[in-house]
């Protein structure tokens, strides 16, 4: 039941909710020993607030739940790879895990040649098509 | 009075707090028409969380108070080169002006070869030294 795609579906399900509040479409829960420990969709525009991407509020969520600010043994799951400020904070977070759906050729942190921290085991394409085809519909009805 | 050396001692003085309170000591602040928005020092330790650098807090804080995301006609004052976290943060912001005092040669940004927002002018070099030491003093102490 516990698969990478269990998980990624409900962070798909938090990238549509961030659609319906007409926020770009991105959603993630961080995973820890088969629970999850925070959820979270962008709030950028609700927040008036660039640091409020998923992943930002997430690392948050789950470092006040854990106890301590390193997220060992956590798996992260998110529907787009994470720009530049979240694969940093990913990195002082010393994640474990992190499961990306959809790529970002222009903004992804590792698009820009970036490494996590060298625990990091890195897995993509977890329904990918779903989630790059949401942020597609996104912007269209922006133009 | 209003100099880029008279925000960076109010920054540095915020890298003082942070020393006493056994943080890694980075202070900043944000000016707005030669007015601070925003100030704030390190709290990871405190808040059990990597994504409270001194500059996140300060972004957030900064547009709380403008009402918008983007920190336009802002300088950011720091006394560590920021990381890539909040580098990334900035690039977002869109900050018009970044004044850094100590580089970051191992995690700074602009070490990694990063660039901000295209609109983002850079200066670094004001009270490089202070900030520097007071940094090396705090990890001569921790070992």
């Amino acid at each position: 039941m516990f698969t990478d795609d269990y998980f990624m579906n409900i962070a798909f399900q938090q990238a549509q909710i961030a659609y319906e509040k007409d926020e770009v479409p991105v959603g993630c829960v961080i995973v820890h020993n088969n629970r999850i420990i925070a959820k979270a969709h962008n709030l950028t525009e609700q927040l008036n607030d660039v640091t409020a991407h998923a992943e930002m509020q997430a690392i948050t969520a789950a470092a006040n739940l854990l106890g301590g600010k390193y997220l060992i043994d956590c798996s992260l799951y998110v529907t787009l790879e994470p720009c530049v400020m979240c694969g940093g904070a990913l990195t002082w977070a010393q994640l474990s895990r992190l499961v990306i759906a959809a790529e970002d050729a222009q903004r992804g942190f590792l698009h820009k040649g970036l490494a996590l921290h060298p625990k990091t085991q890195i897995i993509t394409g977890i329904m990918a098509e779903e989630s790059a085809l949401l942020l597609k519909n996104f912007f269209k009805s922006k133009r």
